[in-house]
């Protein structure tokens, strides 16, 4: 049976993040489920980001980067998200964008496996994952895109491939791969893998170095709540940092950027993955993001997403069954991501009509009307009320509307 | 005869762009010469950003792509650079930063002239563009980073160059090299140009059409005043832009990066050089910095910079005279940027009793003491009264100091 109203509110109030909530500043009158598309705002982040621009960069100026360790803001936000991900301190890096990531690991593990020509990713995987992918094919003669459903990915990895690009939860069916057994089987077969934690981090259990994982791409601006365009981060792990070398060689990987030698020496450690200047203002917003995640415990973070997800698929199937809507998400809580997909095929207009009542979702072509459950401010009510509203433009049909049929820029 | 403080304050009381060092947020009591390493705030930016923060980000959240145009501001913000550098407002994006920039460019020219292995570009250039095309030549089989001084440049460019890469405004001495005769000279023998704007834009003429320039990148946080780690902008020439493709090629750079289709598209025009989310707060403080150009004449701009900059050489040659200090930048004041640099052995320790007493410019290795002129909000007495400093800091020996020589982490 479905939750009643009272009874979201009993799990609110015995829910261990409840108080993380009011950290937030969410707008009032809306249900925010897309924080896995552009994470809400912390409340502390407008008083940091305004002391960086008018305390650090309008008065401290140039010096700010010696005072105010701008110069250290990469490794040190990226120690911040090691511990969500399974990784070492100086495992992690913030730099550049989730695309610009991926050249440098995909490029850096083909140049680490000379004669393999095949870079390995999974049909459907997050577009700009299988277009880098490209990208860095286009560079190098005789190499190769494979892609492959993901149940086929470790019958297929063989001696030409290099690496293996897979994201560990899709950004359209929430599917959550088998970090453990598909890293054991590419490493059996001699190629790398490259995880993409950019629908893991922060709100599901990743853990990089238990299993094994050799790279790692992420995004600082779903659950990690860093605003707009965030900048990512990266993960190499120990072992292959003295080794593998990044092509987007930039002054600010270099082992002594102040030095000025027209020769490129790559700094020992993480740094040598960084490229040009970071973004101050990202970095520190970013930071204010991934600090919250020190004050809760992160197994009542992971079992408030299972159970945030679970609700919302009961709101669906029962509140509006007979509707249409097919789950395009695992039923098991333990084999998806903090989203929930479901297909229908009016998703779109669906999708605007609930944008029109409130209910923050995104739709995701061609037919998936997909809902993003933060763990740290997204409520148990929240869930219930998006599927009470759901229920009602269905039942009355507001959905089916020119308006929402008109496409915007953004999807 | 060196002006006297009066000379100074009448120079600026005559000055056309005076009123707009009003619309910066200096700080009290420095003189701030370091505005072609970061450049200063302008007074507009934290309410800019602030309400980027707070009312698109936390209050429209991901409906701001849409309602607050957030995915047309990288080529907005583009177009409002083109002036500034002779380019068409299509011709022009914003992205990433100036290392990643020159790494799409760069192998996209090697892209575009198969067969021509030769990455050329100045000894000594600024070291991020060497070490990105040594990056960009270690992905490709045969290619090559060929160094020449730059009096020798038009002359070893040759029918194995797919791209010469040279920066307008040397980072040091502060050169500027002639445009229109080096883009003729390396188009003649069948390559590319690619110049890097970064100490050039927002002080000194660009005009890269009627050069008939190829491709450039530029720094966004220099004398645009965007910020630190502001994202950099791309240059290509209308004519290249069907042709030449990035490697780096992430779903901002699609021809509909919401239709997440697997197979890569470029888009038609200069978008397709975009790469991953960009900034949206690098972007907003970016777009207040270029903005105040567009009320100010470009010609008051250059005029002031050669005065300011000759008023520099001035008061450091007369008023410091005999302690040592060697003009390491071209005496013709069009034949410089916006920044002059003196050799002198102790010029670390000197930059730093000068930063003491409230004078800020930089140190570039090994010997070189550099200060910038930033026409939008340095004052003829800011020189005046820098001239004045460092004379009393050499006539006292107050430079030779233990702590002066401790060597800061950026320098």
């Amino acid at each position: 049976m479905t939750p009643s109203l009272a009874d979201a509110r009993a799990l609110d109030a015995a829910d261990p993040l409840g108080p993380m909530r009011a950290r937030f500043a969410l707008p009032a009158g809306v249900v925010y489920l897309d924080g896995n598309s552009l994470g809400a705002l912390p409340a502390a982040t407008p008083a940091r980001v305004a002391a960086v621009v008018a305390e650090q960069w309008g008065r401290d100026l140039i010096g700010s980067w010696n005072v105010h360790d701008w110069i250290g803001a990469a490794a040190r936000v990226g120690a911040r998200i090691a511990p969500l991900i399974g990784a070492a301190p100086h495992e992690v890096v913030v730099a550049d964008s989730t695309s610009v990531n991926l050249f440098k690991l995909i490029a850096a593990a083909m140049a680490a496996r000379p004669g393999r020509m095949t870079i390995l990713s999974e049909a459907g995987n997050f577009p700009t994952d299988l277009y880098v992918a490209d990208g860095v094919a286009s560079m190098l003669p005789h190499a190769r895109v494979r892609l492959a459903q993901a149940d086929d990915i470790a019958a297929v990895v063989d001696e030409d491939t290099a690496v293996v690009v897979l994201t560990h939860v899709h950004y359209k069916s929430g599917r959550m791969l088998d970090m453990a057994a598909l890293t054991r089987a590419a490493q059996a077969a001699g190629a790398l893998v490259l995880w993409d934690l950019s629908h893991s981090v922060g709100a599901v259990p990743v853990a990089l170095n238990a299993c094994g994982a050799d790279l790692a791409v992420g995004c600082g601006y779903k659950y990690l709540n860093g605003g707009p365009g965030a900048p990512a981060f990266l993960f190499v792990a120990e072992r292959h940092q003295a080794t593998l070398r990044s092509p987007l060689s930039g002054w600010m990987g270099h082992a002594a950027p102040f030095a000025f030698t027209d020769e490129y020496r790559p700094a020992p450690g993480i740094d040598r993955f960084q490229c040009g200047t970071p973004s101050i203002l990202g970095l520190a917003a970013l930071e204010e993001g991934v600090a919250m995640f020190e004050d809760v415990s992160f197994a009542d973070l992971v079992a408030k997403s299972r159970a945030l997800t679970a609700l919302w698929i009961d709101c669906v199937e029962q509140r509006s069954a007979g509707h249409g809507f097919a789950l395009a998400s695992p039923r098991d809580p333990a084999a998806r991501g903090s989203h929930v997909s479901f297909a229908h095929p009016d998703a779109y207009p669906i999708c605007r009509a609930l944008i029109a009542r409130g209910v923050i979702g995104d739709f995701r072509a061609p037919d998936v009307l997909r809902m993003g459950f933060t763990p740290l401010y997204t409520s148990f009510e929240d869930v219930w009320c998006a599927g009470d509203i759901l229920a009602d433009v269905m039942a009355t049909g507001a959905w089916d509307h020119p308006e929402y049929r008109t496409r915007a820029a953004v999807t």
